[in-house]
């Protein structure tokens, strides 16, 4: 099968451009059972657009692909001529050290689907397995856009209104202030091109509203993001997060430092179940536990992508259901297709030339 | 009416002494109304214990009294004989420095209130007024036991277990690694003392189980927990506080800087009831939240000691309802009753000894 490179991407807003791309079929705690099947309901979706490309051992995912052909997609349209197999014999594992993946396993599902896209042989990479990992080859590989030392994961946070990004969720844990404001760039252009916002509000997680609150670094960052030239509305506090919005309205993106940010989302996991079971434990019965359960599903998300490297890296949850699979094969070719990456570098390129001109 | 000094501070674990607890009467978005009501109905609670001394604007307090009287406690058995009241004419306003109760407004409720529990003349201190001013003022007048920096708030956390103290919770956003083990030493005689936890386990708060997770300050806290002679079960993550346990087992006190413990406290307050009503709009009747919520209210903790001044001054939720202050002037009799200040005294000076005897 002959793979084109998409022709329109960075343009094609709305109108979905063919993507190849690929997926750490070995990634995740429930790979490959959960990768195969999130490949096989994502190709139902596409219908004829996409292809996807199963990166791991070829042995492996040819048997478990059999095996569901058979069972649970016996009978689907599922178009398989839009599947490719790139094989990797090596499997980086969730307890290997973050630099495993470039030192000493260059044939690991993970280097094996970077690298095709940095050779223009694929234009997106989905790893639900060790995110350490997966982030230090993609900045190995793809490297950051100017203007940025580091990285961020977004993490979509429900709300009671529409769900919020919240970066960074636990790529940096000592950030600087100078990083938070990367941080907020980062995330505008991620909730514009991914998620369909325009001018995305930004606040900074503190723990008062006024500009003087908070620590060290956040007192930094607030005189910082007011001055960035973004859609700034100031400090949110943790209890704005459920509502979208502060007293001074909706927020878009929050940003804070990675520390923060992976304590609060693993809380925000939990305690959604937490609460469900103390109601359903009172007598509310399933029917409408499950209707509220949705707005709080984190699957329906499936994935975020690696905000500020050279190319399109989805970072998906360990525990990746086929289901969130699925999502996050969405969001690859959302992010693909939008050219969210190209618009990052062009921003960041153009807010230098501005303090350029400011200073000269 | 002669007040008389608790003749059996400290020892008399379980058999409440006399105590006289001042109430910072102007204290509160809700006040007077809410702290009148509070005290009355703690009052109709203590039968003939514990004298409450309502410190403030005397006119503006008994006008309040004679009010709710005649109305809401017309015909219940209030002894108001045990209400004593102590003229403050100066008010702190929520909006106020928190140094301003010492620097501009020595006759505030809040200083006379502390002043009086110096010179021997009250037991306890419980306020809703502004935090900040009430922290300043406490440390200022009853100075810091040895061996302490800073002095820090718990927040008890409602868990599908019974409730966790997480500390610090807003006093101290920038702390080092022996300030957090300050606070777990701190956690822990609370947890003993007004909590009746037999050998509280201590966790720290991080982004993963491994001592080797977390950012620069708690990679170095954790070495030191390790080495401080408590019950340290190791790192929890935000996923194991609504269980109120991580998978070492139960954990009743976590250790966290006062920005991350904060935001959590905030959102957990917020998130909740935003849970509930997306439930509630899927059907549930209100029978079944009222119950599940009950065990998620935080009215019914009412207030937390001020953690490591020598002496008793408890936080009060500034939203504070009459039931939030009556259960404030609870903890105020049992904080003053089993000693807990001066146990924090005794712990703090054995510990300094152990380091000695270890060092020579």
């Amino acid at each position: 099968m002959r793979l084109l490179r998409g022709q329109t991407a960075g343009s094609g807003k709305g109108s979905l451009t063919l993507a190849r791309i690929a997926l750490d079929a070995m990634g995740g705690d429930r790979a490959p059972a959960a990768t195969v099947a999130g490949a096989l309901l994502a190709l139902e979706d596409f219908g004829s657009k996409h292809v996807i490309q199963l990166i791991g051992r070829e042995q492996v995912i040819r048997a478990e692909l059999a095996r569901q052909l058979a069972g649970e997609f016996a009978g689907k349209a599922v178009d398989v001529s839009r599947l490719q197999f790139v094989d990797a014999p090596d499997v980086i594992e969730m307890s290997d050290k973050p630099t495993v993946a470039i030192r000493g396993k260059p044939k690991s599902s993970m280097v094996v689907g970077l690298r095709m896209q940095a050779d223009g042989a694929s234009d997106a990479f989905v790893s639900a397995g060790n995110t350490g990992a997966q982030m230090a080859a993609s900045i190995f590989i793809f490297r950051l856009h100017d203007g940025l030392t580091r990285p961020a994961i977004p993490t979509l946070f429900p709300t009671a209104r529409i769900p919020i990004v919240v970066l960074d969720s636990g790529a940096n844990v000592d950030c600087s202030a100078d990083e938070l404001v990367q941080f907020a760039r980062l995330g505008c252009v991620y909730a514009e091109d991914v998620l369909g916002r325009a001018n995305p509000s930004v606040g900074l997680l503190s723990i008062g509203e006024e500009p003087e609150k908070g620590n060290a670094v956040t007192k930094e960052a607030h005189a910082l993001l007011a001055a960035a030239g973004l859609n700034f509305q100031g400090n949110v506090e943790g209890r704005d997060l459920p509502m979208g919005a502060s007293e001074r309205g909706p927020v878009d993106v929050v940003v804070c430092d990675g520390f923060v940010g992976n304590v609060m989302l693993k809380f925000y996991e939990a305690v959604a179940p937490m609460i469900v079971k103390l109601i359903a434990d009172a007598g509310a019965g399933p029917d409408v536990l499950a209707g509220a359960m949705k707005k709080l599903d984190y699957a329906s998300t499936g994935g975020a992508p690696l905000l500020g490297v050279r190319g399109v890296s989805i970072i998906a949850h360990g525990k990746s259901s086929a289901n969130a699979i699925r999502n996050a094969l969405h969001v690859a070719a959302r992010t693909f297709d939008t050219g969210m990456s190209a618009h990052i570098g062009q921003r960041l390129a153009q807010r230098a030339a501005e303090q350029q001109g400011a200073l000269s």
